[in-house]
């Protein structure tokens, strides 16, 4: 199997191909973590405060697969993701959900095995592995900022995009330029404190090109056997309600904190971190005007030793 | 065991109380539709065009809880659902995720047999029946509108409250005077069409007072034997994109409406329908600025037959 170790810096459809494969193949990418290396299993906190951000979020590729035209689909499968020992989490000044309320830098290194993540005091968090990056070449010329997901796909953060899934992808420009990068041991719907489990691995997916299929967004397939089973524990559910859906969202997030620093003695820090790693934001409502409202569920295993 | 159905509109902190329970007890409410009984199993859809709105989502109460003041919780365990045979699900004009694409009223009555609701052709929605609205009266004086989730509880539409589950309420008033209502036979994290399969219950409850228990907005706790099992079929799942959230959930719903339309040949409205009572929204990153990303989720056993 083809392995791909070029990487590359934000999306621009110029980039020469590091490789190109057929309709049908199988890829391994070697990714590094979000850093791009410049986080280690011994950086102290300061690190994050002097991160170059010139070379965050490294993508590795791009792959050119033949027949993927404008329009079409690509259909990427998720074989398989080998993980490393370690990962970090920080929460990195002006970056997530609650960033006014947290200007300092913070960093906590983990130790993962094959099952579960630790490095936060008494919590065990079940590794999960997926890319959160995971995207093709935008349409428009020049070089694009690798932050923000757009119709491309790219930095999602969709934890679900798990080993088995099935990702749609929109092709936007010949060959559809394929990168993937930014893989995640673990993470939270919403990854509130900005990182996840930052973690390098080695990703293994199959590209299928859908000629004539055109989505307007990504999509996704979850097969019965990817998708998470409901905690053994249960779940901590807070709410946030505010008339603006991202306030309910930060709302819901700091009355976690809240609970996990009142309950379970936690720094204010290492609660947002919990949150980022492990705390699902779902949408409960957002018809009943004015106010919507998410909840933030905890899954009580983590916490359980 | 205690029944109640007297019913009131509105929150009114001056409104006498039903009944006077101690904690610990056990209560037994008539729960009428979200419609307050002017839909029923023959309606025709105008009447979604010609609904009185004074006498919309009337709730059943209020119960005085012995012992309950002003900064301690109130916990209300789901005790059990009697769900009836048949419920509604409505696009009212002006109301819902994407009301300004759906101007028209449409209305569709269920069957809703103990485990499943027919009534869009070719679905089987599980039944997983809940209160939408669930509260105690709120610290300001005079009538408040039903419609608002506030940090009283109240229209919150969390489908997770489901039988066992344990809900914990901030008190406002002495009493905390509570009240139930806008049963739902099944719904998504989201309600998107702003109505779910409304369907009259009798609902029961069991109140425990907890003082000096203080929360900000209700929380609540989802033992591992009531959490939702992962769809059979697994899920189709599509993506929203943009730079405001609730954008980003609009823009996720509308491509699950196209998925509905293009795959299965559901009309807009029955597409837009069966999002509200079995898709959910979930936010996937809400941090990567500027762009957020919420996915829907379409379990696929529900279209299996």
């Amino acid at each position: 199997m083809t392995t791909i170790h070029s990487r590359h810096y934000g999306w621009d459809n110029a980039l020469p191909p590091a490789a190109e494969v057929e309709s049908g193949s199988d890829v391994e990418f070697d990714v590094v973590d979000a850093s791009g290396g410049q986080i280690d299993a011994r950086s102290p906190r300061e690190v994050l405060g002097s991160l170059d951000f010139a070379r965050i979020n490294p993508v590795t590729g791009p792959i050119f697969v033949k027949g993927a035209k404008p329009g079409d689909t690509l259909e990427v499968e998720i074989r398989s993701l080998r993980t490393s020992r370690w990962g970090w989490t920080g929460i990195i000044p002006g970056f997530g959900l609650l960033a006014d309320e947290y200007p300092e830098p913070w960093l906590r290194i983990w130790d993962v095995d094959g099952s579960t993540a630790t490095g936060i005091r008494g919590a065990r968090v079940p590794v999960r592995p997926f890319p959160g990056t995971i995207g093709v070449a935008l349409a428009e010329r020049g070089a694009h900022s690798i932050v923000p997901p757009r119709q491309n796909g790219g930095n999602m953060d969709i934890r679900h995009l798990v080993q088995g899934v099935r990702l749609l992808l929109p092709v936007w420009v010949d060959g559809a330029l394929f990168s993937v990068g930014d893989t995640h041991a673990a993470q939270g719907d919403g990854e509130v404190c900005g990182t996840a489990i930052e973690s390098p691995m080695g990703v293994a997916l199959r590209f299928t090109v859908h000629r004539g299929m055109t989505l307007a967004a990504p999509q996704y397939v979850v097969p019965a056997w990817c998708a998470e089973q409901p905690d053994p524990r249960g779940y901590h559910v807070t709410t946030g309600i505010a008339e603006d859906l991202r306030e309910a969202a930060r709302s819901a997030t700091r009355h976690m904190v809240e609970h996990l620093t009142l309950r379970y003695a936690y720094s204010r820090e290492e609660a947002y971190a919990l949150c980022s790693v492990c705390v699902d934001l779902r949408i409960s409502e957002v018809v009943d005007a004015p106010n919507w409202l998410v909840s933030a569920f905890l899954p009580l295993s983590v916490l359980a030793s």
